[in-house]
């Protein structure tokens, strides 16, 4: 019996939508009366979680929508899934709730077992992990753990700061706070904050106007599709890219502590690399003392049919820190390193440490994951729907392009023509009952959590083919 | 009926100590063991949550301890409060923890009320509200709107951002991220990622090592107390300060868009100014075309006697923005001028947009505060302990100094000689039965929820009077 069959005996047959716009008029007055207590700007529609289940999200107006874009790829299991809802009123999550600890000073009994469970699912390699609230916080405190380690290094472990570094420290200046950079990728997105800012490079609006650190940026590379096809031309790809990064940690006008790098860039449109191009990062930041990031916010979790989308090309050394958020429904970074812990107490440290809510729901979604082979599941479902979107692409070649994430379970993109005609194809897909969103400018990326079944697969292709038909 | 005799018919009626050192054996095992997966290095005990209750928290050797300290002043309604576990067995807490939206793009029809819920406990003057996940997110979001409104008020609000900004932001340059900065203060204490990390002034481990913007200080008024005998000088100090702050809007090497300050800079020694100085930053801010922001994380939600610090000074016009973490459970900032509403959708923006499990809890703590009268009950508690509290220090007048907060509740500090002396006080005051901590270099805060009672400020006093007694 599949997952959902099991799980979601409530979940429809398909979807309904019975306004001719979505959000309809009851969205669109909701929507409004929001907009007077919350910026609304960007809402969609809006959504009935009480009467959502399983893959399909439900709205104000009762319309029914098959969801594959999944709070941007943040719900792993389904809507109101009873598993997740046992341990939400499990009495753990409860104390977690109403008692939230300081866990660095003053931790609970339980938080060792909750860690505990919490690592059982770290990527291959990795074996601590240090809590955060947001993907933002977590790659903001995987910096904070890079440049700790890279000057206590040049400092002596052992040595405290000096007068000269406190006293300089205190007015922002060097050699308290020097310069010092974290590398990243045209397109990369890593979260809108001051640090995180600096290191996203996907759109203008999400860093406009904001004092960002002068840190350097290369190239991703940008391949071109069926990759079977042009794979010398995309080997010539890697090197370019990677021979950029060389010059970057040669020229730079300060030392490059770390690098970033998510395993598929997500907002920046669904850019994929291969196992060749990470090695050849793994090989330089070691070559140049730097630390190796790679953010799984958005890919991590299973959504790429594998538990950690960059355990796929075996880096070795395994990356230095590995970032986690969304599906999760907690955040932090992995790291294997001891040294990567600081030399001193409370320089990473904070009220919370995190939140004991989020990781009880990490392990507790992880343990689903493996305990249901909902891994193999989405794979097997990814495997059948990429082929079906192959036949669509040939029936739509002058619409549909370079689709892309094959083998990667149902993390999957492909590109329209126009960023008009994007938008067209997205509203019209609501009301074709699924809720589907784009990256970049022109791509259309499909998020679905991992009980996305084939019979999905083929209400997502239907309407896809229909909607193509239109435009 | 008091509120603990009420609601925590089982606290208990004073501490237990029953180990020689705290922790004992079984918390320091604990400890240990929790460092195998946690950097458990400033954990001072492990605490056992579920026997906790009230004022009361209690460690896994057994020893109860009235806490003074309140997981770094974050637990406003006690351990266990029976009505927010309550709310935590909600079928909207349960939604919010298993269904988290993306609250941006797919907000649930709930919302719109659980925000209602959570504005009616905003500042006066205030009206609206953006959400965040912690003190330092909150106050960095702030930053965010701070600069987004005066670089869009600079190129026209309704102006497109040129191509030239639009190229430079993805190189982290000007014009697109051009130099602008946020004024704090020495001592203040504002978070510890980059932006957050850059206007925290309080100790140089809070942000060694960090790169960091090179953001202007000013100096924050060091009073004398009692302050009655010292109005005169400290009447100047309030000057020699604001005339600081003056001279750096005419002198900084960029523009400053905003001033950050706490209504009583907390980590960094609980500081106090007067209404004057803080209406004297208004007129300044005012003068010189910049944002006041009120950092209400530490202070905020009650736990000085009103629910807002700064009201008490009566600013005119009302600051532009007031942060609040810790105590609310949640976290964000309260504004009141729409257009600080950025003028584009997504330019504040996350995957997230706050947390709605957190903004539940938030409502649910402020209800408890205003339906029980918990303000008017902590001033009470907090008259009847300053005046114990000043009869202690005049005891030991050569330990106890500067002791302040009077009128705010238990929001109380006192100083020692020395950090040694301050280490063996808490240290012995745990051994006494009360958990209380440290600020600054020598200061001691007390922090309690606002169910602390004058029976519990009986047991803090006899606890002190005999500790102080050993030193």
């Amino acid at each position: 019996m599949s997952y959902t069959a099991k799980s979601f005996s409530n979940e429809p047959s398909g979807p309904t939508v019975v306004t001719e716009t979505i959000p309809g008029p009851k969205g669109k007055e909701a929507i409004a009366k929001l907009g007077e207590v919350f910026d609304s700007r960007c809402a969609y529609f809006v959504a009935d979680y009480e009467k959502s289940t399983g893959n399909y999200i439900v709205d104000v107006d009762g319309n029914v929508l098959l969801d594959v874009y999944a709070q941007i790829a943040s719900i792993p299991l389904g809507y109101n899934n009873p598993n997740l809802i046992e341990v939400a009123k499990s009495d753990k999550m409860i104390r977690a709730i109403v008692d939230r600890p300081a866990l660095g000073n003053f931790p609970g009994a339980d938080f060792e077992q909750i860690q505990r469970d919490l690592l059982k699912h770290a990527p291959k390699g990795q074996t601590h992990v240090w809590n955060g609230l947001s993907g933002a916080d977590a790659n903001e405190l995987a910096f904070k753990a890079v440049f700790f380690n890279y000057l206590s290094k040049k400092r002596g472990f052992e040595k405290p700061f000096s007068p000269e570094e406190e006293a300089s420290c205190m007015e922002n200046l060097a050699p308290g706070n020097p310069e010092i950079a974290i590398l990243s990728f045209k397109r990369a997105f890593h979260g809108r904050l001051f640090a995180s800012g600096s290191v996203t490079r996907s759109k203008p609006v999400h860093k406009m106007d904001m004092p960002s650190f002068h840190w350097p940026t290369a190239e991703f590379p940008a391949y071109k599709y069926p990759l079977e096809q042009f794979s010398e031309e995309n080997k010539e790809e890697d090197a370019r890219c990677l021979k950029i990064v060389e010059e970057r940690f040669q020229n730079w006008r300060c030392p490059i502590a770390g690098v970033i790098v998510e395993p598929v860039q997500s907002e920046g449109g669904d850019n994929h690399a291969s196992a060749e191009f990470f090695q050849g990062l793994r090989d330089i930041t070691l070559k140049y003392g730097a630390k190796l990031i790679i953010d799984e916010v958005q890919a991590g979790c299973g959504g790429t049919g594998i538990m950690w989308e960059h355990e796929r090309y075996n880096i070795t050394p395994p990356p230095d820190l590995v970032t986690f958020s969304k599906k999760m429904q907690s955040a932090g970074y992995w790291f294997h390193d001891p040294e990567l812990i600081p030399n001193q107490p409370y320089r990473q440290f904070n009220t919370w440490c995190g939140d004991p809510k989020g990781i009880i729901l990490a392990a507790a979604i992880c343990d689903e994951i493996v305990n249901n082979n909902l891994l193999e599941s989405i794979r097997e479902t990814g495997d059948y729907l990429y082929d079906k979107l192959e036949t669509v692409q040939n029936k739509y070649s002058k619409i549909v392009s370079n689709l892309r994430g094959k083998g990667k379970a149902c993390f999957i993109a492909f590109d329209l023509p126009s960023g008009e005609l994007r938008a067209e194809f997205l509203n019209k897909m609501k009301l074709a009952g699924v809720n589907v969103g784009g990256c970049a400018e022109v791509g259309v990326r499909l998020r679905p959590g991992l009980i996305f079944e084939k019979k999905h697969a083929d209400i997502f292709i239907a309407a896809m083919d229909k909607v193509l038909s239109t435009l």
